[in-house]
Order: C-alpha cells, then structure tokens, then sequence
C-alpha cells in the first residue's frame, strides 16, 4: 500500500483522485491546491486531509506524489518531489520549454526517483491493443502511421495564449503516442498548421487545425491530424499500415443503437470528451504507477518520453512557422 | 442514505455488493449467506457485518434488502422481508413456480412495501436506448421485435436439472424484455426447443437452443432466439421494426480495434460474459433502486414484471412440449 | 452458345433478358407475353424476335425457355417446354397449389429434361459465402439459422389477393434459402402472423407480418421474420450460429459514406429492392444454368426444391391459421 | 449516338471498350494499339474495326476518341485528335512534363474541341456522394481533408523507372480528388516521402510511401497518405473535416459476412484493385463524357484539372526532395 499526496485538486485532479482511491494498492492521503477550498472539498469527498504543497512534500510517509497542478509548476515540483525521495506522476507536458525540461530530467536523474509522466492515451485498451498488435508482428513492420486527434471544442482564447500552443498543448499526445508505438523519437518533422476553425486563435499567433509528418531514422513515417474542432465530439483514432495487414483503433461510442429510417441508418456519436472517452486509461495509467514502485521496474512512461514528446512539439512549432522540415539532433531542433 | 443488507455473497451477490458501495445513497452494513465464510469474506472487504438471514431480515435500521441468493429461496424471503417493512430488491426470477411467485405477489401486497426484481438488462444503455426512441416515436408503432440472447457456453448439467429449465432461466429475462419494450404482457405463446448443443442436456429434460413467438393483443410480434452455446461470447441483440424505421441494438465489444490481412478484417469479440457486458447496467439498477425508495414513486421493474415474465416461461414450456401455441388468461397459460 | 426464348416480357423478364444478352454462352432469339407490344418493345431492344408461347416452344432450334409468365401459368409451361424437349429455367414459384406442383414434377420428370427454379437469392454472393463457410466448416455444425427477410413496401390489396398469401408469395425465398443453407427440408412448421402494417391485407384473408419457425430432423432450427415493410428499404440478411461460431450476412448498402455530425453517424440505406440488390445474383443464377445446361450436369436449383419450399409455405399457411406445429410427411403438410 | 474510336487495347482500354459498348449513346467502331493483334482481338471481341491511329484520328465520321495510350503520347495524341476536331478523353495523366501539358493544353484550347481527363474517381459513388454531401453544406465548411490511397501490391521497378515517380503516376488521382472537393488548386505543397516497401525502389530514385500535406488559399488543409502496398488490397478512403461535421468514404468490400469465433469477428477484405473498385466508376465516367458532347456542355473533368493535378505532383516531388513546403504560383512550382 502507498501512501499518496495529490498536488492540484482541478478537473484532472478529480480524475486522479477517483483512481487512486479505487485502487486497493494505493492510499489517498492528501490533497494540495493554490485554491484551498477545492482541496479540502476533494478530501472531505475521500477522506484524506488538504494541505499546502510544501508540507506534503516534505511529509516523509508520502510515498508518492501526483502532480496535477498548472504546466507552469510541473518541472519544479517534480525536482522537489524527487529531492524529497518521492516516486512522481506527473500530467504531461512537462514543461512549456524544452530546455527547463532538460534540466528537470538531469535534476531527477540525481535524485534516483522514478518519474513517469501522465500520457494517459498509452492506456487506452483500443491503442494498447494495437501496440501489442503490432509488438507480436501481427502486421509486420509497421511502416506508415497516422493519427486522428481532434477536440470537440476549442478552449478559450485566454487559455490558448498560455497553452504554448497546439502543438506542445494538445498535438504532445499524438508525438507520444507515435514515438510509442514506433518505440523511437523521429529524426524528422513537417508541419502545417493553420488557424480556420477560429480567427481569434490566429490573432493570438496559435494555429487551430495542423497536420505534421514525423520521419523516423528508418523511414518509418507517422502523420498527425489535429483540430480544436469536432463539433460531434473527440475523435480519437489511429491507423497503421504494416507489411503485411493494417490495424486500426477506433472511437468509442456513446451505445450501440443503430436508427435506420428513410434518411439512412444513425447510430451514436463517439464520447463527448476525454474525461469519458479515457476514464479507463486514467484508472489504467495508475495501476501502472502503483505496480511500477511497488516492484521498483521502469516507469511504463519515463521523463525522457516526456522530453522527447516536447522536443517534437518545438520541431512542429517551429517548422510550421518556417515551411521547412525541421531535423531533431540529440534530442533538440536543428533547421537543416 | 439507505441501509442495505445483502442476502446472498455469491458471484451475483459480489456484483451487488459492489453497487450498494459505489453508491453514495447507500450503505452496505450486513450480509448473509448459507455459506457463512463467503459472507465473512465479502463484510470484511466492504466493512460490512457477516450476520444471519433472520437477523438482517429483524433489524428495524436496514431500510431495504438485497435478495441474491438461490431461486428457490426468493419468494419466501420477499414475504419475509416486506413483513418485516423492508423495500426489497430480488433477483430474477421470482420462482420458478408461477403460482408460488403469485401467492408471494399477493403476500407482498399486503404488506405494502415496494418490491422491485432484478431484470438488469433494462438499465443497459443500449437496451434503454432503443426503449427511450420508440417511446419517442422515432420509428412509429413497434411492430416486430426481434431479440437474440445467447450464452457463451452452457451451465453444468447438474445446474440445469434445478434450473427450471431454459425458459424459466434463460429467457425469462428476454421475455421481460420483450414487455418491457413492448408495454404489455403478451396474450399467446409460441415456442419451438431443441437440445442440439449437449446431448446431456436433453437427457436432462430440457432444451439448449430455441425460439420463443410471442403474440400480443394488437398483433405485434416479438420473437426470441436463445442458445445456450455462442463459442464467441456473450451475444445480446435486438432489434425491432417499426412502422416508420428499424432500431437496433448490438453488442459491446471488447475494443474498438480492427487488423485488416490477406485473411480479412478482424474485429474484437463482444464482451465476455454478463459481468462484463452488464456491470454498467448492475449499477444504473441500483441507482434506480435507491431513487425510487427515496422518493417514494414506482418501482422501476415490478413484482408484476416479475411474475409476468414467469408467467411467459411457463407457457412457453408448455407450448414446445405440446407443439402447440399456448394462450395467456389472466396471467396463466391456456391451452386453447 | 444456347438459344433462348423468353416467356415474359414483364419486370422479372426485362432483367433475365439483360442476363441472357449479357452472357456470351447464350442467344435470345424470341420473347412471348399475352401482352404482345412489350414482348415487340423488349424484343427490339435486343435484337430478337417477338412471337407467340407456342411458336417458341415448338421451335426445335431454341434450345431453353426462360418462363417470367404469371404464376398460374408455371406448371403448364414447365411440362410444355420440358415434353417439347427444352431446358428450363422458370421463376418461383412453381405453383400456387403443391398438389399441381407435384403433378408438373411428375410430368417433367418423365420427359427428363432439366427444370432449374429462379431461387436467385442462393446467388447472392453474401449469402453465397455464408453456404461455402459453413459447407467448409467453418463454424462447424450449423444449429440456428435466422433469416430476416423484409419488403420495403407492401403491394396493392388486388395483388394480395392473387398472390396465394405471405408465405407462398414472398417468404417461399426464405424457405428455400432455409432448405439450401441447411441442404434438407424440415420436418415440421410453426408460424405466426398478424396483419398490423395495413388493415386491409388482413381484410383480404393475409398477414403482413410473420414469423415461421422450422425444425429439421436432427435437431437444427432456423426462423424467419417477414414483414411486407420496411419503410427503409429491401432488409435481407441472414445469420447462422453454429457449434464454432456465427456468420451474418448483412445487407448491400447504397454507399459506404458516413456523416457525423452533433445527430450521431449517418451511413447509407440498404439497396431499395430487390431490382437493385439482386442484380448480380440474376446475372450469376442465369450463368448457372447455361453451364449445367452445356456441361449437363445436375441443375444448381432443381423442381424437387421447388416444390419443397411450396409444401414449407402450405404447412406455414395452415400453422398460422390453426395455431400448432404442422409436420411435413412425404412432402406434405400433416397436423399431428 | 457518337462514334468512338479508343486509343489503347492494354489493360485499361479494354475496360473502357466495355464502358463504350454497354452505353446505348455510344458506338465502338475502331481500336488502334502498337500492338496490333491485342488491337485486332478487342475488335473482333465488340464487332470494331483495328485500325492505325492516325486512320482513326483522320475518320471523319468518328466522333470522339478516348486515349488510352501509353503516357508519353497523351499530349500528342490530345493536340492531334483536337485537332482533327474530335472530342477527346484521354487518360491521366496529361503527360509526365508540366511545360508539355501546359503546351497541349494551350494548343488544345486552339482547336475549341471538348477535352475531358479520365479521373475515374470522381465517378465512384462514394466518393461523389461526399462531395454532394459538402456541396449542399451538410457539414459547414469542409476545412480538414484527409485521403488514404494504397495499391496492393508496388509495380515491377521497370515500370517505376519510366512513371515519373509515385508522386506524378500514382498520388497524381488524390492531388485530383483534393482539387475537386475542395473546388480549388492548393497554394503550398509540402511533402515526405520514403521507401520503406521495396529498396529497390529507393534505389530506382522513388519513393514507395508518402505523406502530401496542400495548403489551399484560404486556409483548408488536405493530407494525402499513400503507399505502394496494402497486402489486404486496393485501400481507397476519405475523410473530411467540416464546421458541422465529418464526412467518411468507406472501401467497397468484396461481401457484407461477418463470421465471429473465438478469434474474433472476420468481415470482408475492400475489393482487390481499380478494376473492382472502380468498374462502376469508369462506367459512370463515359456517360458524363457522352452526355457532356452530345449536350455541348462543359466537360465534367477538364485538361485544366489535368494540368492543375500535375503541377502538384510536380511540386510534391521536388519538396520530398527538398525539404521545403514549394508553393504553386500561376500554375507552376515555385520554391519560396
């Protein structure tokens, strides 16, 4: 049994929250948010007690945090949470910047703790069952891979502005999944990008609607299709093309009733949202974690795979802007 | 808050528990079971107190009584426990003799306490889906319901010879279903049974694959088709034609996963078995449960329900042993 | 190459003489309707010649009739052209009356000249795979079979009237295709019908919707469900659950576009009618008959299945009007 | 009634030789191919004449011609046939050579006689039904198009040699298809491309695999995937993002059964090749043609939308190689 402390008590907290108390392994013990309000109101809900960051930090029978605070904190707290000899889960990105994440990633590797950030797709049992797929060589090599991504809506432009955009803010996902499911980081990436679903977004200097290929060292090539908008909900698929078949991970949908009248058959939309449509994966990503200390194996997803996945988000970035392939050399952007 | 005690700590026992603690509206305090080890072990896991029947049944602070023990038990213990002030929910079927399930109804009356039976399968989303849109007129009248419900594999043989027989185990639920959709309860019967999966089982007297014509007083149709072996998993269908469309409901897969080869496309199996399929459907019954003894409204399935559907099964018995259709007056089968 | 007279210049006919013209193993030489301008306008579409029944059959250089006549006039025609020495491929089904189906059986047989009947539904290539999986073993023991067998429309009341009822005039397809899936014909008919589409169809004597239930010597049941509507369009699919596994042969859909949009997934309708699904199949069934009649083999569907899937619609017919089973003893309906 | 003379016996002019003969509006009179016995069999096949080109293209009493050469004479063979005042389809592409289509084209526009691209696809149902689809604003704006075209099985490496490249011979009909639903010609190519099928390939200056990303002036985004080999067949989809919606255009499948075992559910491979898939396309393909001349009208695919899908073939080459995202200016390939 861990004992854990959950640093943020926002939406993806409560996700958290819910998960590591349904699993018998691991004990919610505190709870921490800069409004202290919905701290204590998530652990009256659960049992466990509010507290400041800091003093869960430095409370030495919390075996593990989770840290679902604000982008902006992520690399700091995973440094003083692994200085403190906790084991770490902390929400993806990273950080916004790659170089501050570089550093996060040498300052816990000093501190000898495991790190494992929250790219909760991999648990998904659609993408997991298409990773193992192609893992046993059900299709061969897998050789063009292409991911679907879309929001059902976009965020505020207030959010937009500190998101780091698109790519780092929600593409990061879909650079994960690939390097994933490839089991390498690309040498290569393209992007397009362009603000159409909303002029707003492009006056604030963000694209809304992109798409990038990354090539790997082998040839290997994924392609990535993202939009802030989908009116009928997230649109969450991927599809590779192997030597020798295709495997495909569809959408989960709300039932599966089908209405055929004169106009056609309709059948129903896929889940709303990411809080519906992964709830699973949330759950699923957790008994990972609590299984990966208790055994003190690998992380199923390292800080390195975090940095990877931000390296990329800069490379599409930065080629979006330029109309150029952008090359990626120990683990940084290079314009060619 | 209700209190709930639970009668009954076998696997479908297990599921309910589950349920009652999940939700926040109830509390699980007491379980019993004749195995007194099984009920210890299930208390412990949900801080409940392994007790005995009578007890459970005697003490004036349980509100309502989960009823999950074996069939021939269920009538007396609804008496019992609506005696004793109880609301009751009881697991299908009520009895697997119609008349003792009718003097257990009239008992149950008096006593004015509500009485709901577990036909879960109306709270699976996708069941209540296809109810909700022909209720919403969204394909006209309801003409032709056509149901198929087939088990991965057959019971024990031993099971069998106690089980009433296919049409009081297994398709009781379907023929639930089928009022249920339909609003009303059918006024003739028309069954047609073969043992074709295991020789065994009809050495036992009973059948392993059929189909169930049900007739009702306006002339709709509906009609059932049980097996009790579907190598692939659990197959739970319907569909119903209606003047102005077609609804359908079909499985739940175990992933949304495709692999496209030189040998096809393969897509996953539907969900394993009932635990599977319908725990969502276990907890919405319970939900539903709970709202109605709160508020104080109609059960959302009924005594009436229950001894309908039984009422069905015992006309479809007799009609595949005669080969002949069988009527229902006033609740009992006729022979015309 | 054959040379073919057509007998029938109606709807049926106009798509055999595509079939006919389309194959380069066969001539049409002479097309005969009691209606001579459209025998006239069909015959100058393809080069051939309008003449009278008669002439066609006796002229010693046509080699086989095709009869697309009305109904009543099948059994004359069939001994007819099989005494003037003429192969046949004549439209189901063969008689209104098994009595008079049986006495052409008789007739043809002694002038031994081969009587193939337009089931054309057996050369579907949907339904055709499904008979090749299971001949193949594919799901071993074929158990139950569930045939849905839905009209967009019903025909006017004075084609009703006519038409010998429900199950001699429309579900006769799906007995035969029973009989052919299974390769025997069943041992008893249980059916039920009711006429809730339109009122005046059961004024007339008829149902409109059904549901037949047929149970072979062995054991094996298949079902079927008819209805005269299906506003949506021609709903013909079929599924068989064996001892290893289900096949399901769905409907061919107008096109494989999908919409989605905040409604839900909008796909295609199934093809309107039977004109439009069946195409292929008439085309593949005339290409059938040339080749057993060129290679003299045995013919793919003979009147031996004819009159099996008649005697199936008798039994029906009686089954729903006295409400028991009917068995079929020596190829005749008998109640028990 | 026009008469047709078709240039090309190979493999694609004996489709389109169907295609002119099942037309009641057209007749077949004449075939030329440098092979002149396959000429001289197709004749004798559909009741034509084999005869030289020029002969052909000197008839006056032909009155259109369709080319189905090999691609290095499509531009001669356009000016001549226009020349001579036929109306023309030729197949894509126009030629390998930007400079030598523009050229035929200008010196086509000279002769004032109809010139329509064989761009079969815009004739597959699917397909068109998308379009209509967009068209009628079922979807809002279409902002996010996605198309996925694989060949089964990579070409011989003589025939990739003398191609012009997978971007001119193969993407060329999915650099169309965006053209066309989007109404427009992109602004901005970027491509990837790598040759991960076949080394020898690569070796050969190809590329086997490949992702085109086209920016369109205002803003809309189209991604191709393509590659050489998809060993479960012709994989010919797409998908369109849209304001209010998303539109999918599913493969055809060579049959609508599933079979579900233990191993899952196995449903149907799409339809082999072009020939399969797009029969009916090809088909529907001549009509427009011979409605468009005997009308008068505009031609349905023009030398124009040939000229304009090479200009992007030939700009997607040239950013593989680059690196960089090449814009389309005044019809030709500009790097920024």
């Amino acid at each position: 049994m861990i004992k854990v402390g959950l640093l943020g008590a926002g939406r993806i907290g409560n996700v958290h929250a819910k998960s590591i108390v349904a699993n018998p392994a691991s004990q919610l013990v505190a709870i921490a948010d800069v409004n202290h309000a919905a701290a204590e109101k998530l652990a009256n809900e659960y049992g466990a007690q509010a507290r400041t960051v800091d003093d869960i930090i430095n409370d030495r029978s919390i075996d593990a945090v989770l840290i679902a605070t604000s982008t902006d904190t992520h690399s700091d707290l995973i440094e003083a949470a692994t200085a403190a000899g906790k084991a770490v889960l902390c929400e993806k990105p990273v950080d916004l910047d790659l170089e501050r994440a570089l550093a996060c990633q040498a300052a816990a590797a000093r501190h000898g703790r495991p790190v494992m950030i929250g790219f909760n797709r991999r648990f998904d049992p659609n993408f997991a069952a298409v990773k193992r797929a192609l893992d046993a060589g059900e299709i061969g090599r897998g050789e063009l891979l292409a991911i679907t991504s879309f929001d059902p809506a976009p965020p505020p432009v207030s959010y937009i502005k500190v998101s780091g955009g698109l790519f780092r803010d929600m593409a990061i996902h879909d650079f994960d999944m690939a390097c994933w499911i490839f089991g390498a980081a690309p040498v290569e990436v393209s992007a397009v990008g362009t603000s159409i679903v909303d002029a707003a977004i492009g006056e604030a200097g963000d694209v809304d609607t992109a798409v990038i290929t990354l090539r790997f060292a082998d040839g290997r090539i994924a392609v990535i299709k993202n939009s802030r908008r989908a009116v009928y909900g997230y649109d969450q698929r991927l599809e590779l093309l192997g030597a020798t078949g295709l495997l495909q991970a569809g959408n989960m949908l709300e039932n599966t009733v089908a209405k055929t009248t004169t106009a056609g058959a309709l059948s129903a939309k896929p889940e709303f949202f990411f809080l519906e449509r992964y709830m699973r994966a949330y759950e699923a990503e957790w008994r990972a974690f609590v299984q990966a200390v208790e055994q003190g194996g690998a992380m199923p997803v390292t800080l390195q795979d975090g940095v990877n996945a931000l390296a990329v988000a800069e490379a599409a970035t930065l080629s979006a802007r330029i109309g150029r392939a952008v090359k990626l050399a120990d683990g940084r952007p290079v314009v060619a």
